[in-house]
């Protein structure tokens, strides 16, 4: 697919002798130079009424919820969490390489009501508009992918459809066969190599944001597809609240690389040709889901 | 990267009537499906003179050597097994979404006499003839990707090159910025989306085939790039062996689909399109490191 031509000339650069190779890196700031360079208007807040955070015994995991991709599901899981749902029950599944699920499966917890099912929002019509910050190195499943608002999206401007790529971190609605079946209530965290073949068949909400190490290090379940068998105890979830209604001295004060900005542009260029002297053969080239959408305490 | 004419192709065919998406499904088998029709000849033992078995407190970890690629790396390896060199020693680092490593962080364990400096062997010359497996979905890194002898391979007619890629699961010799400093003493194991960045800038040399969870699941260490701290206590390595010096009775009988074989041909199939229920919207491609290498008891 890439063409070889480009390759080489890629290949031919990194060929070079070491002074080259030397001088490169002297242009090219690493990573944690480009951010320590970055302005504070290279980064955005939270939004409080879109950052979720579910409580583990072990600690909090915070995630950016959404809402432009897959506003009905979004909608949904704010019912969800104004009604208590989610506090109390449990992850069901930890499959390796792929994904962390909770939900309630023995149906302890009804749904509240006036939940409603929802359309199936796994793509959406490409707006004539959309924040794109493109990728230069193509991509395997799509013709086009880049970060929008601070994720990882992908779009076809023949099917004039964009979504939302299943990159790790990544937090979709868990479903069964029935595309309407996603209530919400049942959440998933990608934990493995980018499951993408999952893009368009899922909705995807959000993105975590801190706490990932909570949840991809937790015990792998035994049963088919990582559920975990009775004799596994599943791990609680104490809570799950949106970041408005915590009280602003327990909040998570987090921000956000703002993708459309000079500085994440910079930090894009220093992970396609890594500076640092332990690469001898930078990659000169980049795939979405490697490239790390930057979050640090709040300045 | 992706020819658009080709997406909007195979987007098409997805988008056509549910009945021919279930034609579709009758007619590609599902990755169990393929796997319960192999026969004996689709599948080749591990061989006993490069596996190795990693011994944890709660478990064993297989990994199959390669020695192909990394021929002066692998003869390394064997030599500090043979010298018991990494009973005792601790997995020193976990990185989210990165990789697991082991070593001697303290200097405990001297080195064993005649282990030399060995060449880099970031990558090899292209033979004339290689078993290879192309995938047809092209690759971010790489003018062509695919499978040789059950690993997953990239390669370049242009640059006469072909290495081994970093894929979950693939283990590599940890080295400093020295590109002559990797002995084999330190080794890591991809437990993160594939950092495919790594590709040509280290020796690869084996994959694990069986207990990839007990590394996964490790908790993550606290310091710079997930080494553990003073209070973290490193998990142990109770002993690393070659399976040819285990008792018959104390290994783990394994075999791997054959990547040359018809069975792996129609697994690739099964997962570009995938044909269970779940999926509307198959994906029609796969990158690399997305393909199983199925590996099962042996028969």
């Amino acid at each position: 697919m890439m063409p070889d031509l480009r390759f080489l000339v890629a290949c031919a650069l990194v060929f070079l002798t070491g002074s080259t190779l030397a001088a490169q890196a002297a242009q090219h700031p690493s990573m944690a130079e480009v951010l320590a360079a970055s302005g504070p208007t290279d980064w955005r807040p939270l939004d409080p009424q879109n950052t979720l955070y579910v409580e583990l015994p072990r600690g909090r995991v915070v995630i950016e919820l959404n809402p432009r991709f897959a506003p009905l599901h979004v909608a949904n899981i704010k019912k969800l969490i104004e009604a208590r749902y989610f506090d109390g029950l449990s992850i069901i599944r930890v499959q390796d390489n792929y994904v962390v699920q909770w939900g309630d499966p023995d149906n302890r917890h009804p749904l509240p009501a006036g939940l409603g099912r929802v359309a199936p929002e796994f793509d959406s019509p490409l707006p004539s508009h959309m924040p794109f910050t493109r990728l230069p190195d193509g991509d395997v499943y799509a013709p086009e992918v880049g970060f929008s608002d601070g994720f990882p999206v992908a779009r076809s401007h023949l099917l004039q459809r964009t979504w939302l790529a299943h990159c790790y971190g990544m937090v979709g609605v868990g479903r069964d066969v029935d595309v309407q079946s996603g209530s919400g209530a049942e959440l998933y965290v990608v934990i493995g190599h980018a499951p993408r073949h999952l893009d368009r068949n899922v909705a995807l909400v959000g993105r975590v944001v801190k706490g990932m190490e909570l949840l991809s290090s937790l015990p792998r379940g035994s049963e088919e597809m990582g559920f975990y068998a009775k004799n596994e105890a599943p791990l609680p979830i104490k809570s799950i609240r949106l970041e408005a209604e915590v009280p602003p001295s327990e909040r998570s004060s987090l921000e956000v690389i703002r993708t459309d900005s000079a500085a994440f542009a910079a930090l894009i260029e220093s992970r396609r040709n890594r500076p640092e002297n332990f690469f001898v053969v930078p990659a000169g080239r980049i795939d979405l889901c490697n490239v790390p959408i930057a979050v640090r305490e709040r300045r």
